[in-house]
């Protein structure tokens, strides 16, 4: 056996068309075949080449993502690409740099916060990076807590400046992206104080470095934090103002105004919301991102492991495809349907996204209580299952997983940040867990529900409801799976609105010391709510892609087995709460878990060919592992031959340090 | 609220003498003193500093590495240190490196299986480092199953030499540490095959390179695997052998033999009973590692969460302790009583392995059996939960986590691989489901049982015992607490059996498709036979302190809750296994985890202080973090400052990258 056959045996084995699949998951053809262009344009370009990526130094990296950056931008110029074209090269080529904040947060805050004349003043400069920004917000001592920031910005009104400060080692900004060595601007989060008040958080414009000399201006410190666990490309930076003057229109006052005069205009009421809808949207993209996370790395270590042969119970006897233990594929499959949830819920997030802001434009804000705490804690769920995913999926593949050239380090160690920035994720739950603790409260004076949190006024209406479930096979059923999902939602919040008002004396409040000891609760509780939410999303996707015909029966019918077994593996997960209130008996959990053996078994054939649906190109995945053509150990080896360390034989520590001990006319020369 | 200011204040919290435990588990004041002593002396050489640690280049690791193992080895030679001196200087410097292996196992392997002559001409050499060596046993085809190793060593009676060869790709040796650019000899694991007849996997000594010159010898390949996760300071390498000769006596003759003639002597039988006492060696120092880690990293991030203070309910208010939010503390307080679990399974399994080693000099083997079949487990069980407990602790550091300079990433990054080399974990717990298996038919067969397994016996009499358990303080107790935890194990155990019945068609076997198939339920039994060890070893460790009188009653008292926790955090992650089969009820399970609740706010006073008992001087954790002081603020920005990237003002990109499109002069020459 030879892994290169495998991998072609694999494919045959499959019992649905692939590439249909991909397509779907594509929104056609024609993007995909689009995407191997965009593939072959970046291989051809040598700041997009990735066969020396895994052995760049930081500074390495950091000069590389900057070119990459660059090289797109003007690829798009000179080209004439459409956006799309660009966030597609962007998405292949995977090299974070010192302009992701530049791109992400600098130019949409200007759009989302400048009035017309500063939209007009910055957004051209920004479009054509003569000059660059980023987003300033964290400081060394606040994150979390943003009502905390320390930085200020008084206005004196004799030179109709405002004056920015870091009163404080604490108020040194701390984490912006581009902004050690990249960025000659910032949007400055900073205290307003206007006439002696204090007004809070507000955006300024403030220029950093020399344009001509890219030197720190006067009054300003800045540099790099220094290396992270992942992310390197990136130069988070530092920032402390001395006393630095900025003119009164660096404040961005298309919302809240400060005149001339020294008057503070206060924004309108619907300015909070508008700020609420830029949250939802990030939120949205880290969704879907955590699907396109996870399921590159479920490509990797499933390709693998069906290429990797371990163990025969005899010698002589074809060794086992390792994805042929019971103990990696019941890992895997399970990972690659959460895989699948997550890339479906990524789209409909989307989606969401996009009618809601339809709705805003109408002024109609309606959904957006709803649509933040769904976001806040899809956030958290979705990067605690992908982060966790990756991990799991990368030790799965023994000890070549641990090598850099199998992609899987990389893919963690960038990826894993995610369940921290735009909100940590206990955070993101507890926001959650505030909407649901409002639903309790509502359900508990009898008001009826509507939206996501529903089923807990059918929950309260019967108390003792049981799960029906008799055969194995029953546990496949949406409806067994989401009424058993439900009973532990409602079960936990039930029980985190005990806990919360045992902690409150009975006192209902959603913040406070009682809220601050009752967070474990709380956060079970938006979990176990989201995790409904993820999975009735999954089978309402694949439902509608099979009833309007988007999916022919072959795709359909194994998408309709990974919702089944995403099912049951997210019960599993939740053993212990399906049986704490009697909702379902232990024979109900052990045939449970006899139903994941039997879908990972059905799934198996299409293992290889499921990871062929994501449709990652090789240069993508830059992976020895998860090599298309199986070709492994070969890939491994020619990485090998080109890291650094082996430019001379003798390598770099034989002069200084080996030898003097080894060489024998070396060492009697001492 | 200033962070050294609280630090201080946590101190004063504590109801115990931190330096009291701390030098129990150091086993005495003079050692602790000692170990101050050498920081003071590593400190002082240039080779040790660590405050450029986080920022190497690979390279510069790789040389550092040497250089700081090469630094303590002239050290004890010159001082005339102690190999105890030594060891606590590998540990306080941390810096893994090219001679780790030959360390770890050239040495070991040559005085374990070598004859005297060969000890006699290899070892004076090995110890003056006049070579360096490695253990080159797994290939790019084969790690867990070494039986199936392919590199050859073809004996040829008339030179009397054996031609050690590589015909494979797949062949090429693959992950020995130190290969890559460092290791002058190498243990080559290869089939020896004297007159056509393979006799399976045997030893060598093979010399790579030459002495003078340090190149690769006629027939050899060799070089650095290229960049991994993390421990890149050791240049773990590949190897391919074109048919290179090697004297008779290259072959480790203690117990196989082939002589002038070619005529193979068999090793005696009990040769691979020594094979297994080196493993379990090795594994024993895995399960100390595991708490050593653990520790460290709970210590950085419970003393990180005492000082960081985040989000006030009102503005003005104090922000709180984010040790204080229930939902840090219900993380950090259990996994604090989980690495002390660690630490105390790892004394107790050196003891262990030095009495059977004082057995096995006797000639009794006859606890290995079950001394391997715990090393095993431990192994996996220890590392899994040392590696994810890590990751846990990092993330509860929110931004600040990820940094290098918080020691935390690094930590991760370099232990994680424990779960995979010296047995990926899921192999390792499949050996101690054969020894359960073995047992649980032992029990259907009525054979009494003795040893670890033992509480099957008991279970098997009394199939339907219910948990005691009335009120949430019973949950405390170690009786209710093992008879528990013996509950599960049993329940998986049985079920696992029976589903290894049904796979092989009723007929029993430990190999073979049908425990292949059956693994999920095999490992998950192992886990809870370990799980029930561990938790007993700690109770009975902290017993015997007590009443030896080694420790005074306040420590006793803090470690008896951390005991109780211990086993309450362990019975919550079997909350579904509990009451699947009804030992336990949701109420009982309710219970638990309201028992949790109050063991942790009971030890949270003595949480720092629980930090300082693991004892770790500032300069061995180099966290900016988890520095004893809390001043962790200062510590960051001042590690910034010296970030290489900060080196110019106008960092590395401005030349190639930036000034030509920020700087308008520059733009007008284009
Ligand atoms: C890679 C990366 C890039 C970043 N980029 C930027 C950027 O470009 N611009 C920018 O301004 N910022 C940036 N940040 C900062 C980021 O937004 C913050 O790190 C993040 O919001 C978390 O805040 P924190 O670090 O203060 O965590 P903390 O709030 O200090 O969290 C520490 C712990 O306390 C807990 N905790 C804190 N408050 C509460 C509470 N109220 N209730 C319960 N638990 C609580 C948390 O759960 C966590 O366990 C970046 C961070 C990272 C890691
Ligand atoms: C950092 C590091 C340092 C190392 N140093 C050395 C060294 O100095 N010298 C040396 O010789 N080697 C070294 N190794 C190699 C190491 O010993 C192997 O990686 C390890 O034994 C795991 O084997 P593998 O990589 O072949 O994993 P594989 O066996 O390929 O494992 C892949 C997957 O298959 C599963 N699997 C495999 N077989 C079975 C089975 N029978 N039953 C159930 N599941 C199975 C595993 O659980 C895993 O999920 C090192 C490895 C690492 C990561």
């Amino acid at each position: 056996a030879n892994p290169v056959d495998d991998a072609a045996a694999e494919r045959l084995k499959a019992t649905f068309d692939s590439e249909e699949l991909a397509a779907f998951l594509h929104d056609g053809v024609d993007k995909l075949q689009r995407r191997e262009e965009l593939v072959k344009l970046l291989q051809s370009q040598p700041w997009s080449d990735k066969t020396h990526r895994y052995f760049l130094t930081r500074e390495q990296e950091y000069v590389g993502g900057l070119e990459a950056a660059v090289g797109i931008w003007q690829q798009m110029r000179g080209e004439r690409l459409s956006m799309e074209d660009g966030i597609t090269m962007r998405s292949l080529a995977y090299f974070p740099g010192g302009l992701e904040l530049h791109i992400g947060m600098f130019i949409p805050t200007i759009l989302g916060q400048g009035t017309p004349e500063q939209q007009a003043k910055w957004l051209p400069l920004c479009n054509r990076l003569q000059i660059i920004g980023t987003y300033a917000q964290t400081e060394l001592g606040h994150g979390t807590f943003v009502r905390g920031l320390q930085t200020v910005a008084v206005y004196d009104e004799a030179s109709k400046e405002f004056v920015v400060h870091s009163p404080s080692l604490e108020s040194t900004k701390w984490w912006p992206g581009g902004m050690g060595k990249t960025a000659t601007h910032v949007i400055l989060m900073a205290r307003l104080f206007v006439k002696g008040k204090d007004y809070g958080p507000h955006s300024f414009v403030v220029q950093i470095r020399d344009l001509a000399t890219h030197l720190p201006l006067a009054g300003v410190s800045v540099g790099d934090i220094g290396p992270k666990m992942g992310f390197n490309g990136v130069d988070n930076g530092y920032l402390s103002l001395d006393h630095v003057r900025i003119p009164r229109d660096a404040m961005l006052m298309r919302f809240a105004q400060v005149t001339e005069e020294g008057r503070y205009i206060p924004p309108p009421p619907d300015n909070q919301k508008a700020a609420y809808a830029t949250m939802v949207y990030v939120r949205a993209t880290i969704v879907r991102d955590s699907g396109d996370f996870l399921s590159r790395a479920v490509t990797i270590a499933t390709r693998y492991a069906a290429v990797r042969r371990q163990t025969a119970t005899k010698l002589g006897e074809p060794e086992l495809q390792v994805l042929d233990y019971d103990n990696v594929q019941q890992i895997l499959l399970p990972l690659m349907s959460r895989a699948y949830a997550l890339v479906f819920m990524g789209r409909s997030m989307m989606d969401m996204y996009h009618s809601f802001d339809s709705a805003r434009a109408r002024g109609d804000f309606s959904v957006l209580p709803e649509l933040h705490a769904l976001s806040s804690g899809l956030k958290a769920l979705s990067t605690d299952i992908a982060a966790t995913g990756i991990e799991t999926a990368r030790r799965q593949c023994g000890g070549h997983g641990y090598m850099l050239a199998s992609g899987l380090p990389t893919l963690f160690n960038s990826y894993v940040q995610n369940c921290t920035w735009e909100g940590d994720n206990n955070v993101m739950y507890l926001q959650t867990a505030r909407y649901l603790m409002k639903a309790a409260i509502a359900v508990q004076t009898g008001k009826p529900l509507t939206g996501s949190a529903k089923y807990l006024s059918d929950a309260a209406r019967q108390p003792n409801a049981k799960c029906q479930v008799a055969a194995p096979e029953d546990w496949r059923a949406p409806a067994h799976q989401l009424a058993a999902l439900a009973a532990v939602a409602a079960q936990l919040t039930a029980q985190a609105a005990a806990v919360l008002a045992r902690a409150g004396g009975g006192r209902p409040g959603v913040e406070g010391e009682a809220w601050n000891s009752s967070s474990v609760d709380l956060i079970r509780a938006a979990r176990a709510h989201i995790a409904l939410y993820l999975h009735q999303n999954f089978i309402e996707c694949v439902e509608a892609a099979s009833s309007q015909r988007k999916l022919s029966a072959g795709p359909a019918a194994v998408l309709r087995q990974l919702v089944a077994l995403h099912g049951v593996a997210t019960l599993l997960d939740a053993a212990g709460d399906l049986q704490e209130r009697g909702y379902a008996t232990g024979r109900q959990v052990a045939l449970l878990r006899g139903e994941q053996r039997t879908l990972v078994r059905a799934l198996r054939p299409n293992a290889v060919a499921l990871t062929d649906s994501f449709g990652y190109p090789d240069y993508m995945l830059n992976s020895a592992l998860g090599r298309r053509d199986g070709n492994v150990y070969q890939a491994l080896l020619d990485s090998a031959k080109s890291s650094p360390l082996n430019a001379t034989q003798e390598g770099p520590a034989w002069k200084p340090v080996l030898e003097p001990l080894l060489n024998p006319q070396a060492r009697s020369r001492l």
